[in-house]
């Protein structure tokens, strides 16, 4: 079945906000079974977007619009929506009730007026509401066809997807499934992996892409079948082929992260972590920490952005004047140092030249990071250059860092077996 | 003028490629006067591409395409303007030998006849070579509208727009420049916001847009004159305007971050900062290091992810028994903890729950936050109750943390002057 997205909000347009929540949402029609044929970006332009609603509800099954659900005038998509379907808006008495709780849960005092434009309805529309802003959603449904609306901050679209209108699109929606699964490489270039797949791409029922992406390479099969055991089957037989073709190269499948598979491994080992990094300033452990329990198996950090951090911390002074600061063997005393300070099996120690300029007295260029992660089998130690990008080199190094520990690990796992 | 930008491309539409070209572009639109009034992605489906373009060129001065310029059959572009202008396509002698050129320059052989493709132009269109790949862009005129062609790489297309496009937008577009301010508050809701600022609203020439952020509210003003002074005059009075409503509460303009303003207020007034954190794990400090040079004011950062490393970097073990883990005087003790630690003039301390679950032995409900920032002048303590979503209660936290900060540096320095 066909759909469309709606981004709503001249902020989109200005390009003072990236409309990141039409991608997110592009990834998970394929999911509930459509078929996705156009996003439109539109402006807080009454006319405009009644135009672009109009279309959309003339020529696809379910459209979802995105944003424009606030309090204030500038906010329209409920107004479009009911002139395309020409039907009235009225305030809905129970959203009236459960926005003024809302506000008074959250001890802001009362709820302004003009929020009550947030708990206006159409006589098609079902009101959801939403557990994390003040915004609910419409799912408006007449002549077999769908509108919904989803709210703008991120948080919130995300939420309201997962936990209520992807659940109702998977009983609405018929025909045939599309269902992926993106499995995550390692130490490959794309044209390697390309290559070593491209015998999986003539499956039937089958299609396959390759993104470069700062943790690795990624592959992507998508299979398209009448019912989804089918599907499910399709791509099972192909991660058991890119397993075997990919071996150790393949760290992750689907959401796993990073900073996932680390947690992972530490909690089955029993180990705990301590982090000692400069250049990735608290960024790795930001990472790590991402995952709730990781007190578990994280113990902590130590964000050393100069040499007298770095030798409080416990690297031998003696190490960074003989081979700088950013050096092969000040990572491994990082790393070393790191394990002391926190009392923790595992260490991890960063560091590197982020740039945009060269550091001053080292001989390193922009872009060169040093990673060293100690377990109780060792320490390895590896040398990356990135593009001096400081965002790409910062982003690259904790990535790297997470999976060259989460390899040591799976070793060593490995070899006790 | 008008402008309309169409990204072309089903990988677009599968999410598999996330479209951060449009929003490039979108942000560059009004300095060269175009008013960007619609974004649509679509596919490589050349029926359906026709038509948008149609649409485009119906109601648009200037119609900008991205992608669909390779030298594949799925590649649709030139094939859906050329129809949509009623223009035949042929060979262009010239392009054919540069890019003949092209790929014998590049050593990778003789270039395949399909790239034949990437030569073809309509009588209206002018060919710009492009040095970064062999996708020339079409600079389309006819009837007073432009449509123009970019490559979908974004290295490419960024180069484009800059050495080549945005130049000749500059003599081609005629009429009014458009400019904008953001003001950036903390410690108001959106309603508030929109209600103190609403007579603003009514000054001629100027358009408000009121946006929710992690670090605030934002007010954006939006300026169309006759020219650029008229547009800076109109802007500069809106911010005089602005800065005496909203007074503390405005923290920043345009591209300003917490971090940066922080960052300049150490700069400025010669201190340096020390961070002891937890639910954050990192991404205080990471924040601080996004920029280059911070290890001029930034001293460095403990992530005390348990009790035992809180102690170790210095809190008292009775403030935590006494008082909690999540408590305003734990955080007192971090902010002051971390001075010590780094033998900094400011300190911050960062407390809280992250969520999704309670901490055990913590009374505090997820999302609560404690943060202390200390400065020679004193330290001050907030808390903060955010709504308990693990990534938005922590950035918050790092929002608030670093404003906070900044609140405290900048008072001080009034009081000194």
């Amino acid at each position: 079945m066909k759909a469309e997205i709606i981004a709503v909000g001249s902020e989109l347009l200005m390009g003072e906000t990236q409309d990141t929540n039409s991608g997110w949402l592009a990834v998970r029609m394929p999911e509930v079974g459509l078929d996705l044929h156009t996003v439109t970006i539109v402006g807080d332009d009454l006319a405009q977007l009644t135009e672009v609603v109009q279309r959309a509800w003339g020529r696809s099954d379910f459209v979802f619009t995105i944003g424009g659900l606030g309090p204030t005038l500038d906010d329209l998509t409920r107004d479009a929506i009911a002139s395309t379907l020409g039907e009235p808006m009225s305030e809905d008495p129970e959203l009236v009730r459960w926005l003024e709780e809302n506000f008074a849960r959250r001890g802001v005092g009362r709820m302004p007026r003009q929020n009550l434009r947030q708990t206006l309805v159409i006589p098609s529309a079902e009101a959801i509401r939403n557990d994390m802003g003040t915004a609910p959603s419409w799912w408006a449904r007449r002549d077999g066809k769908t509108v919904v609306t989803l709210p703008g901050p991120p948080g919130e679209l995300m939420h309201m997807w997962t936990a209520e209108i992807a659940p109702r699109l998977k009983k609405a929606v018929t025909g045939s499934v599309i269902l992926t699964r993106t499995f995550k490489t390692i130490g490959l270039s794309e044209a390697a992996v390309d290559e070593m797949c491209a015998h999986l791409y003539d499956a039937e029922g089958m299609d396959f892409g390759c993104y470069a992406k700062p943790d690795g390479i990624y592959l992507r099969a998508v299979a398209r079948a009448p019912g989804e055991e089918v599907a499910l089957r399709t791509l099972a037989a192909a991660e058991r082929e890119a397993r075997q073709i990919l071996g150790a190269h393949l760290w992750g499948v689907d959401e796993e992260t990073p900073q996932g598979r680390v947690g992972e491994l530490l909690r089955e080992r029993g180990y705990r972590l301590g982090v000692l990094e400069s250049l990735t300033g608290g960024l790795v452990s930001g990472a790590i920490t991402e995952t709730p329990g990781a007190s578990e198996y994280f113990a902590g950090s130590v964000v050393v952005y100069s040499n007298e951090a770095k030798i409080a911390a416990g690297v031998p002074a003696d190490t960074i004047r003989q081979f700088g600061a950013v050096s092969a063997e000040t990572a491994e005393a990082m790393a070393n140092a790191a394990r002391n300070a926190f009392s923790a099996e595992c260490g991890i120690g960063v560091t590197g030249v982020a740039g945009p300029d060269p550091q001053p007295g080292e001989d390193a260029a922009p872009g060169t990071v040093f990673i060293a992660s100690a377990c109780p089998g060792g320490v390895d130690v590896q040398k990356h250059v990135f593009p001096p990008r400081r965002p790409l080199v910062r982003g690259r190094a904790v990535a790297m860092a997470l999976l060259q520990l989460a390899h040591e690990l799976q070793k060593a796992g490995v070899e006790a077996e």
